[in-house]
């Protein structure tokens, strides 16, 4: 059989980028002789506290999951009981992308919210209690949101801060699934608390932005999620080399890893959509963070696919995703536009 | 304050050790541009066949977890149906130290057998299913053994051979918990398969027998499990950068490391055992691959505990518990040894 | 205090209304001597082929549960595995009604598909299904229809015929929650089966058409719902002492006092509709069976909870609801009207 | 096919009996126009009252369920997170005869407690305590036991009492299973609260003691089980026509009548168990309440169920058990004991 040569990952997913050199070596220097096991050595304790440095909330809880389901999962399926009512956006990871498990580990129901690519009007919160208090209906108790969203947008300071406190206005706890955090936080250039504003609880990621696997859970208010560490133990996200977790972390918050990652690969992003546009292309929505929305014709998305993957995020519409990391380089950013240019359509 | 020495953690637990240096320089070596990513890359089809290979189980299907738990709760979970029972013994890590995990994922009900330190009589399985059939009993559908056992014994192979075969003339699955499956076998030295017997679902431990976290699902009887691998995601133990756990089983199988890993911990607790029996000291169980159980007055244990931790599973017993790793040192064990004989009381 | 007299309950639901006096009179008839429990029973048995007869579905099971809540979770949860999907209408009671517990018990997620007043495009459907496949995505497996619907609107035979074609095309199976399916039957004066069409599962609800309590659950192809007695008694609704509910059934069969109750109350339904029209009213939707929907202004709607209790579904819209009954009279429909001609706004 | 007389069911449960009279004319007098549903009805304010008075606990709430498994479901669910442990005997009916139904709705694991017939000694309970606190553990939080328990012994108010508060003590809360607690309170001839001492939760039985269906939850601390009436809701036990529940409990209560039911089953199965003695069989327990087990001989059972259906509830024991109801008569009694004469071989 002839060789067909494998497309790039470099666009598929941040996730499908490499880890930072830094990371695989601060984990090296981890390996060092026998620790305590399950979060109770000291590079973790180290790693807690750098979080919640970062993000100025000192009385606030670190623990940490294996994945970004994982932590999502812990954060909601603690916050609720099996009769009330998890309010997300209708683009949301735990709606579409988590298999479920909320929804399984919780026993509560999801009410999905319409939104502008993610980013909610507050508004919807006040329509989303109306059947509050009858035993006949489930009792919205938290809303999870997405900061960046999972369409690339960003909530500016001011929104994130009037959409959470009318939440809490409402009685409403509010999660922030931040899988691609950092890069809200460097597109903002805010202060990290700036861009949570005064959310109970936010998932920190880090496996989109330069470790191997990991993400972390600032519990803010701690007493709202009274067994969240049991949730933790029993759906198995309490890692027993713990270490291992705590030194990427600690890597990465260290001389602001994290930011700086971040802000290559949205710097990339806009490179890549600026370049976009330039070729006639219509995206699908703003770019603020390190991912690319753009119409793609099937044909071209086609002939693109023999060189870079890239994801139909809705099959029953044309725009297709790009996603920048830490690792996306200029040169690639070129290369893809320039083939895009060689296969779309003359005069498209 | 004055400070105050750690004690070792060298005894602590299997999982307390670091990682095998082969398996950080994997690591290292995976991480080399883009990646697809959730397994589909070909450091982790690579690993999934070499396991397959290793177990002499073709037809079977691989997949990872991220932590023993979560391998236990996803072959489990995926076994039953809520009205379905879970058959374990009375010491197994499904019903002591899993939070109640395995239950709340699966809805099951665990029935709790009678064992030897974990090692059942098949008659057990007899009385286990005498109300199978009316509406109003849970139904046993799978029995999960461990392999070695939580109190470190191994099953032979004709022992696992008979049990497993009466479990299934009874129409039970079977389940092995092999977070201790390497040191079973390179105790047994036998071919992996024989340790297994003809098991329908099996994990293999990895994080106690030298990587840093991940544990394999061996699906022998992939049928049997349907939608495992969507309980495996609604559980966030799908890793998106999946590679780095493909490369460290790829490490572990490599050149049989994982045996030479179990087999050298088997040893340390060999002369771990030996030595204790000599001091006088009463094993609370046969040691029969890493893990050493001896009772200990409550002042010894005190006193010992400033030295190493070391960990007593029940609190109503004087079984105190040393496990040895690929990383225990003939120096440690004999320097355990030694402050056991000091802060003895004489003639004891 | 001086005495308030208290409102009618004549219209606030059919499950207000009292019992049939021929279901009571079953009762009694039924109450000799000891007989076997949890339905096996001669009189339960009888109930149960009336229903399969009535149905035309010999190769039918019917069981029975002691709520409508409780009919359509024993179907729905023993329909799906916990990473499937449910599709149904955003009026269903299985949505908004039942607390969330299709949900909890299921583990399930539901996804909400648009309607017309709870009646479905097909083609919505297809849209449901296009994320099929990939591990990431909960996966549909039934859709829950109501017929007659929520907001009193009926399936006609060709429409549901080719609804329910439609999504076992696309394989998926379909629960009708009939807790009302009477009035629908009625209304159209068909066969039942035709009301039906090749629904896999149904639920026949008794309680609002005449009994005490009670749904029977036919399940069409039992095949696919395996383990449905199992949740059944989880959940707590296998009766012991079950030739009560049988004998209802019965009498409820018998000589079609379920279609006779149906049409009455239909017939009060529609005298009532036509008179709130007169009045100037405006419907909020077709009154096609016993429930009516009207505007009403909020001081109309205060003045009238004086004298007659009525619900208002969404505390954001001003559709009031009046349901008849077998029970409702012609005199009872004309007082609320000349109670309402006497407090609408003048010129109205 | 010569037609074959049925057995008798006259001692195969209480629950194959049928309900007395009084409650008959009881559901009758309420079908009387329309009534508010789901509780808000006069009657059933009047039946819950009657049960607070009867028990003397003014601060308690009253819930109704429609079977005794839904009312243990409902407390038991209602009392814990899934990542708490629910203690239970090992003859419990919600370990063995609820299909798992508890451990399927809390998601909590059930530790099983050693007892003498259902009464457990209350040191089992230091014990079932001994692993709290680390995350790796399920958390005890409630115990159940059965009053009288599923084999016929009776707790004594002393030895409520003490395991009540030593439950207390070490921070359990308690639920009294009181399917048959009539009977209980009629054997003791105590105040009813003598019998459940300072329980936190007691489901009252009715369906075994001379009603239909239906099953009372005494919930005498509301705050430790916030949610309980979604719990309610969510698994279907809300009646909408919820009168005829009520009713038939107020005519439970009027003048005693569940006492006196009680007292007239105790009394007939004293009667049995004095005959079966006297003809020479042993008794497998003693015969507290209403129950009677004997062991029988298999062909002597095989023989006796020609003529009376009973149930042998462990396969693997020859207990048979006889259950003597409202309904029982002396001619009943009398004519048992004269069959098994007849059938028990010479000289046994």
């Amino acid at each position: 059989m002839a060789s067909v040569p494998s497309p790039s990952y470099a666009f598929a997913s941040d996730n499908a980028a490499p880890a930072h050199p830094k990371v695989i070596a601060a984990i090296a220097a981890a390996n060092d002789g026998a620790a305590p096991s399950y979060g109770d050595d000291a590079t973790t304790q180290r790693a807690a506290e750098a979080i919640k440095a970062a993000f100025d909330s000192p009385d606030a809880e670190v623990l940490f999951a294996l994945t970004g389901t994982g932590a999502n999962i812990i954060a909601l399926a603690s916050a609720v009981r099996p009769w009330q009512e998890i309010l997300c956006s209708d683009v949301s990871h735990s709606l579409i992308d988590e298999a479920g498990g909320p929804v399984r580990l919780s026993g509560a129901q999801l009410a999905v919210l319409p939104s502008d690519d993610g980013l909610i009007d507050p508004a919807e919160l006040d329509r989303a209690v109306v059947r509050r208090g009858p035993v006949h209906h489930s009792q919205p108790r938290i809303v999870t949101i997405t900061q960046s969203t999972e369409n690339g947008r960003i909530w500016t300071p001011q929104a994130i801060k009037d959409f959470i406190d009318h939440a809490h206005d409402l009685d409403l706890l509010v999660h922030v699934d931040g899988s691609r955090l950092g890069n809200a936080i460097a597109a903002l250039d805010v202060a990290p608390r700036e861009a949570i504003a005064d959310a109970d609880i936010v998932t920190v990621g880090g496996t989109k932005n330069g470790i191997l696997l990991g993400d972390a859970i600032l519990v803010r208010r701690p007493e709202r999620f009274d067994g969240i560490h049991f949730v933790q133990k029993q759906i198995g996200h309490l890692a027993s080399k713990h270490r291992f977790i705590g030194a990427q972390f600690e890597a990465l918050l260290n001389d602001d890893l994290w930011l700086h990652n971040a802000a290559h690969a949205n710097a990339m992003a806009a490179r890549l959509s600026t370049g976009l546009e330039r070729l006639g292309l219509r995206l699908a929505c703003p770019t603020d963070a390190n991912e690319v929305f753009v119409d793609l014709a099937s044909d071209t998305l086609q002939k693109l696919s023999a060189h870079y993957a890239v994801h139909q995020p809705d099959p029953l519409k044309p725009a297709v995703r790009f996603v920048c990391s830490w690792a996306t380089t200029e040169a690639e950013v070129d290369d893809a536009l320039q083939i895009l240019a060689s296969i779309l359509p003359p005069g498209s």
